[in-house]
């Protein structure tokens, strides 16, 4: 008899199935309206201009888009990225980027090369759960920073004294990970002080930063921040930022897409880690892309994503004030870009037990413990509006005010709540 | 100043940089001929049927191929594969199957679930590089097993030897990893008692097996033979294989397709460790293969590769008869299938050093000593005939019996090799 439970990896033991894809799972049930995924909207997608491209490649270099790549990327796609990157005041060369398989990729990839096991690094509470998952598949762990009261990045206080302690306990930091740009799950952006002060932070004890920018470009409200890599090379330039890039959010998941920018060494030891990765990304899609981006399309696309995810969040923040108990601890963020906003509720509700409630009533969120790497928080939840339509929006709502006021109802009843299923 | 050498981790600093990959990029050269990669001939690709799939793609499901999708995979794919699997007399279901980023993929998540640093796996002696390099990035070791003499798969009493003395010692070994089909590098493939003996041992001792298998296909000469994972199936039905196929030798590498068999919880741990690793694969490739596989045409690709790669191989054979010294000390394999053959050279050439040379008469190969793990063989070389032309391939080999005449005429008068350069 083979025990395979004796055979597994320390890593495989560490890595938790993704609560979110399993979610995902169970929501795919056909009358349930989901606000777990982070999905785009499939409008945005613009699927005329992408078909003519990938007939350009068909026409010009079909039997080289279907052949074997290069591991650091195909070079017209970079050259492309770095006039996309150029035009946010971001100079690069080819040496300083690397085609990747999406983010996901690089948050693989940037634990592979940088952590042992009990390797710490430091990050947002909460954080992106892939993130999470990424860094326990290496046995790494995270020293959790919580966000600032005035919600525009780290307390910087807690920042400095959870660090020292840290050091003065031995511990090994490895590198500060952060979405600085409308942050998974918060939707929280990191204002300019804020960026400031972490990199002297960084600058001060000598430590690598990897700013995860997936949404950057998807903001709808206020005016664009510099990112930490554009403060870092306008500022004392020590390249000590690693930005992480993908087509996921502005264009199109499913091609699989992203890129990673950094000093030219670090670069380097990413493509020797991809080598044993994947060897390269998608070569059809990579040349595509390119062909996509020579068009000058991509920003018509990324304005109409934006006044398209404007226009839902703003729905689903008047359809919150509408249905949800009035209460000062039931509050929700009202980010002003990206795909997600935050709802907290009473601390006597347990959104992990909700979840199944929620879903009796056939809506969907995602847990908020989820983007905890220890000490979750138990009464919140990441709320996605981007995909769902506004009159899935309304009802997802009103059901889900409906399950929550049932909490409330019990909890204040003293007993356990039971919402009413609806035919189910 | 930041040090970044002190930040890497042991995993980081046990990646080597794969020498085929580097070698390929100096073999770039517009005037090198290069043996040196294992990329398919383009002529192969069948193009227009793939843009006419790719079309569908687009009439009848653009915006779910353009969306994230199941870390699973695809499951109209699978549902192909499964039938394209049956044609070879395996027995699947879904849950027997997780569809990966490429076989690279695959050999980094398998031993990312099995391996904890100091690990160890047997393999055969030489083995894949992709392979040794995944197995050195989670800080595994190899235990190498050399060929019988009758080249038709492992020496079992070494391989019996080998494991019980590893046993004795404590050493945790946790899989058996061999290519049984046209083995890369050597071309080799196992014979159906070879195939019969190495289950046995597996099942004597509980072992898991890792068959990769890209080239199973790419057969040109003789009768197939049954994989391991149907050598089980019809057997003793342990589920102890863990099979692994792609797309990139039987259609087109770009698209980063392939796909593992396995039992259903492998296949679980599998979908766990993808989903920190690239969420899932390229959606619109999964949906673009799944059209193509729909119109049967796949078989006749195979059909047309192989018939193309035999002329090829029978083509290099003649050309290294007629151009390479005869000498009993200088050997070639000559494989029923796969894309490489094995060629070995009087002990006292190290193919290593005798690598620029080559270059300088612009030929490339892959050094022998790139495919074993330790205690490399330094006296021969892969070499690839799929990729190069006719004219490439004689042109080629007849540089490379220049360059090895050199090298022996040097030994044979005690001076140091010095290959004339034509002009470079």
């Amino acid at each position: 008899m083979l025990y395979l439970e004796s055979l597994y990896s320390k890593n495989a033991n560490n890595m938790k199935k993704s609560v979110i894809r399993e979610l995902l799972k169970l929501t795919q049930q056909p009358e349930i309206i989901s606000f777990a995924g982070g999905l785009p909207d499939p409008d945005t997608f613009p699927v005329q201009d992408l078909q003519a491209a990938a007939d350009l490649v068909f026409a010009k270099q079909a039997r080289s888009a279907l052949q074997y790549g290069t591991t650091e990327g195909d070079n017209e796609l970079k050259a492309e990225l770095i006039k996309f990157e150029e035009r946010q005041g971001v100079r690069l060369s080819p040496d300083n980027m690397i085609i990747v398989s999406a983010s996901q990729q690089a948050l693989d990839m940037i634990p592979k090369i940088f952590l042992d096991p009990g390797d710490y690094i430091i990050a947002e509470r909460p954080t992106y759960v892939g993130a999470i998952q990424a860094v326990q598949s290496y046995q790494g762990r995270m020293l959790g920073v919580p966000s600032s009261r005035d919600g525009d990045g780290f307390d910087m206080e807690e920042l400095e004294r959870r660090y020292l302690r840290a050091k003065n306990e031995g511990l090994s930091v490895k590198y500060i990970y952060v979405i600085p740009d409308f942050q998974n799950p918060s939707g929280v952006c990191w204002s300019l002080a804020k960026r400031k002060a972490l990199l002297e932070f960084a600058y001060k004890h000598d430590l690598l930063v990897v700013e995860d920018a997936p949404y950057r470009e998807i903001r709808f409200l206020g005016t664009p921040i510099p990112s930490l890599y554009q403060l870092d090379q306008e500022g004392e330039n020590r390249s000590i930022i690693i930005g992480m890039k993908t087509f996921s959010k502005i264009l199109a998941p499913g091609l699989r897409v992203g890129w990673v920018i950094a000093r030219p060494e670090i670069i380097q030891k990413l493509v020797v880690a991809k080598q044993a990765v994947d060897l390269c990304t998608n070569v059809f899609s990579q040349k595509w892309l390119a062909e996509y981006l020579k068009t000058g399309k991509i920003y018509g696309v990324i304005a109409h994503t934006c006044e398209l995810y404007r226009d839902k969040r703003d729905f689903m923040c008047d359809m919150l004030e509408k249905h949800m108990p009035r209460r000062s601890d039931i509050t929700w963020t009202k980010p002003e870009g990206g795909l997600f906003l935050w709802l907290s509720l009473p601390s006597f509700i347990d959104t992990d037990e909700m979840i199944h409630k929620a879903v009796a009533e056939k809506v969907a969120y995602v847990v908020g413990s989820a983007f905890y790497f220890d000490e979750p928080e138990h009464n919140a939840m990441r709320i996605n509006f981007s995909y769902s339509s506004k009159v899935q929006i309304e009802e997802g709502v009103r059901r889900l005010a409906k399950v929550v006021k049932a909490e409330i109802v019990a909890h204040e009843t003293g007993r356990t709540a039971v919402a009413a299923p609806t035919g189910v």
